[in-house]
């Protein structure tokens, strides 16, 4: 059904679709290329929310190369289904079939359960030739944050977590910058950067008063700072205290609480009250917030508390672990978990890809079961 | 210095000296190649203590190949300096200079100090070209606890350890079996069985009752099961009571101990004595004992304490970890160390390799840094 071409195609759309990796947020990173038989006319990727799709792109690169007449008949090849309706730009249907392209390939339909299919279909009304399916998994790859938005409203939730290899993240009394080298440290903050939002607790406010952006790798977005923190007890002078930062509160009943609250409020920081039954911070309440916000992929890091009660409530769906080469002994722990009596018990995981870095670090990428 | 073809024949002596991976102790893994040019003319390896060495056996290769004047002008590839002294079988020195090769490429020399060098100073001596230092790592690293015996004195230790990646051994109520996959177990017998002898604890015998053999691999050597138990406090039908095993105690000043003594010889177990000042069992003599017993690799399996013990006296080369795709919190660790108040403090280690195996376990070897 697909030609060797056709895979070669849509790597390139893959490829081109992953430059959009840090700033595509709210929407989905797609790539696309026009091509005609070996040739490539065009390749386009979408860069950022309110500018144009993947495929506009590739078209106009095309255009520009081969002239209007050149399309005519070729192939689009798109990373994600091309959408078919009104947002802040036409819709691309309307554009591949106005290039007359002869034929569509994409890697995956539109995750959107409501719209998923249409924008094909619409396609095939035009009289194109329509495949889907083509390198899908690596198209899901690049978007999980997105598809979990769009299939379950929440965020895909990746926590990270640096430590020694028998599990330490810090010793007892709190030291731990730094068990990682630079290379896990640089990495970190590579999986920030295409974070929509990276969140912490208070824990870590406290104890290493992190800036929570982006520095060691070149971005022009910042992901979003969020904070949970249920009784308000973050210093106002902590760096993660900024315009733009969310913090998550518990119950706001108390007047020093609701006092906090308003001195946040004037420096530019949104406090969200979201308290579950004991007044605590609501957690699976407030991913559904952060995905009513445009948060596909949300960045953990926390401490070991957080980290347990993210767990234990099944808010976590990866786990990005850099294990160093080194043993710590008494330690810190990486989440806080209640004591099993079986095996059966763990949390158990898949492992995505482990991965040597320099500096001996070792990253391992592993998913909740589910 | 080396050609393409000295490259390739020195590989496929390396390749042969690892089919005595699990034989040859207490002698070293050798291969050897007879090659003339592109021609590979015969290969050998030495299988086991008393029989032939490599060079004996990759001239008999070539011999019934080619016959003794197929052999005249050849040069030998060997994994490690040929002996020059009468030990179970004639110097390989001698048996390479009556088959006229005419260059001899080792590499690496002997290390034992008292004899290295004077092999190829032999072959030299006989007018044959000898080099020495072709693919110098890969040789050691398959003779690891050899040199470590020749230039230490003690095995070459290497500690396994199965976890969770937070780094539990098991859970608060023992129960470990089992933390890992079967693909893990399986690669942790084929270490067993490489390995000179298997130590492990009191503790350990009492959880798990382990026979330590090798079972998940096929050998024709099973290594020596070493146990450490100060107090001689192992119950006589404990799988590892078994003829063979060695047993290192402490002080055995005291008559129950002294009749548990008795009771195991009787059951073919010898018991050694090392106490150290405390009347437990001095680590760093056992090392030295074993040594002189021709232990190379001593593969360790044993428990939080004793890994400890071990670690904390410098006793321990090398990590073997196997990390299950899991978290477990609350639980046993890898080594009870010290709590330490700085990072500076923590045991050091290099990442050798990292492989991810089957069932999603990951393998990490690490050495400690000197």
């Amino acid at each position: 059904m697909f030609t060797e071409y056709d895979h070669a195609h849509m790597r390139r759309a893959l490829d081109a679709a992953r430059e959009g990796l840090y700033t595509t947020t709210p929407n989905p990173r797609v790539g696309c290329v026009i091509a005609r038989g070996e040739e490539v006319l065009g390749v386009g990727f979408h860069r950022r929310a309110g500018e144009p799709h993947a495929e506009v792109m590739a078209l106009m690169d095309a255009r520009a190369r081969v002239g209007p007449d050149g399309i005519v008949g070729a192939t689009a090849y798109v990373t994600l289904e091309p959408c078919n309706h009104f947002g802040r730009t036409p819709p691309c249907t309307g554009a591949l079939r106005e290039a007359k392209v002869a034929r569509v390939v994409a890697a995956m339909d539109d995750p959107n359960p409501l719209v998923a299919g249409k924008g094909l279909q619409s396609l095939r009304d035009f009289g194109i030739d329509v495949r889907c399916g083509l390198l899908r998994a690596e198209a899901e790859e690049l978007n999980r944050g997105f598809i979990s938005r769009m299939t379950r409203g929440t965020p895909w939730v990746r926590m990270k977590i640096a430590a020694s290899l028998d599990g330490r993240t810090a010793l007892d009394n709190g030291v731990s910058q730094w068990i990682t080298g630079e290379a896990a440290r640089t990495d970190g903050h590579a999986w920030r950067a295409r974070a929509c939002a990276v969140l912490t607790g208070l824990g870590t406010v406290r104890e290493d008063d992190p800036q929570l952006n982006v520095r060691l790798v070149e971005t022009t977005r910042q992901p979003k700072r969020v904070l949970v923190d249920a009784r308000l007890g973050v210093p106002l002078e902590a760096r993660i205290v900024h315009t733009g930062t969310l913090v998550f509160a518990g119950a706001l009943d108390d007047a020093a609480v609701a006092l906090k609250a308003d001195a946040l409020a004037r420096r530019d920081v949104e406090v969200v009250s979201l308290p579950d039954a004991n007044g605590k911070v609501d957690l699976r309440a407030m991913l559904a917030e952060l995905g009513r916000r445009g948060i596909n992929e949300l960045h953990v890091e926390a401490g070991e508390k957080l980290n347990g009660s993210l767990l234990r409530e099944g808010c976590v769906d990866e786990l990005l672990l850099y294990l160093a080469p080194c043993l710590i002994g008494p330690g810190r722990g990486m989440a806080a978990l209640p004591a099993l009596a079986e095996l059966d018990g763990r949390l158990a995981l898949d492992t995505h890809s482990v991965t040597l870095l320099a500096d001996g670090d070792v990253r391992v990428l592993a998913r909740v079961k589910r």
